[in-house]
């Protein structure tokens, strides 16, 4: 990856990118296989081709973006080297900037757990518990160092991510904040949840 | 009210819980008159005598749930007369008790905004914003008396209600934690995040 900070566009493959747009307007049960097709510009018939039911759709689609997640996260902790501080702020942006370049994927991914079938479900929840135990990770070596004051990590991991997780249904790309400013004021607020003082490293 | 932190069970009307039910099962685009008829055990008729369609059901929902919050966090803001840090924090707790107490129509109320007809969506989102303001009254009121640092009280008071409203997608009255744990935890986050420190008031 060249840069953990930078998105891009989706990667969506055409029958992906149309599941989406339908599942995040219709929801999953007011989706039928026929609208996500005609989204596609495909077949019924074509769409099966691809895909055997719309539960794989939506398997799919979550899947490919907890692997994204996933990517940038990965690689966010290990440019932040050996430090607890900056593995933790920059754990923190890839988040901030997963929900608000990803925003409807996340979108569907937390509104459609319901729809999930129980396997779907179980392996989306690990894949969420891991990412949540990498934060927790980063949040413990704070502790360790010193760096941060924090006496329940488990919960600080989980409440920063639902409050990454929730840019997704705010932020707007031609809203009044940048998406430098939604990250400067997270990573503001997450260092304040670890107790690690507003005013370190001169941010 | 005789107390702000208490919900008890919740107030909806038969018609109202069985619509709760079936759309925090099936979501609104899944659910019919007809299922949450039989839920409630009335006929379909029965059902079009108290609402005139499934919209007006939803719409009831929502104002009905927003209505209690609202009442409670008057309630709570008021408990805690003019310190502004008290204000404060009795509003936090009843936002995390709310979303304890009513998670299924939390959960219902912003998953299925999307749904929701414009002038529907309109008045909750007012209802929405008017419950945030009264939360980003006490942070600048807060900063004024010298009490917090915070830079920028609209961002907190949306980080610190999306954060509560978080609390209705995992917590469990079974569950390790109980509701006192769970709000002291956020109180605690609540005050990182407004810059209150994180021993003040001796909590």
């Amino acid at each position: 990856m060249s840069d953990w900070r930078d998105f891009g566009p989706d990667t969506l493959s055409p029958p992906l990118r149309a599941a989406l747009v339908v599942f995040a307007r219709h929801g999953y049960h007011g989706a039928s296989i026929r609208m996500i097709a005609e989204e596609a510009g495909l077949s019924v018939p074509g769409l099966y081709h691809h895909y055997r039911s719309k539960q794989a759709i939506l398997a799919a689609l979550v899947d490919t973006a907890m692997d994204e997640l996933f990517e940038h996260s990965e690689a966010a902790v290990e440019d932040a080297g050996g430090d607890p501080v900056a593995r933790f702020e920059n754990l923190v942006e890839s988040l901030a900037r997963f929900h608000m370049a990803r925003s409807d994927q996340a979108f569907v991914a937390s509104t459609e757990m319901r729809s999930m079938d129980p396997g779907v479900r179980d392996h989306h929840i690990a894949q969420r518990d891991s990412q949540q135990a990498m934060l927790e990770d980063t949040i413990r070596a704070g502790v360790d160092s010193g760096d941060f004051a924090c006496e329940h990590p488990e919960d600080a991991a989980r409440a920063i991510s639902s409050l990454c997780v929730s840019i997704s249904s705010w932020y707007r790309p031609d809203g009044p904040l940048t998406a430098d400013d939604v990250v400067a004021r997270h990573l503001h607020f997450a260092r304040g949840m670890v107790g690690a003082g507003p005013g370190r490293r001169g941010r």
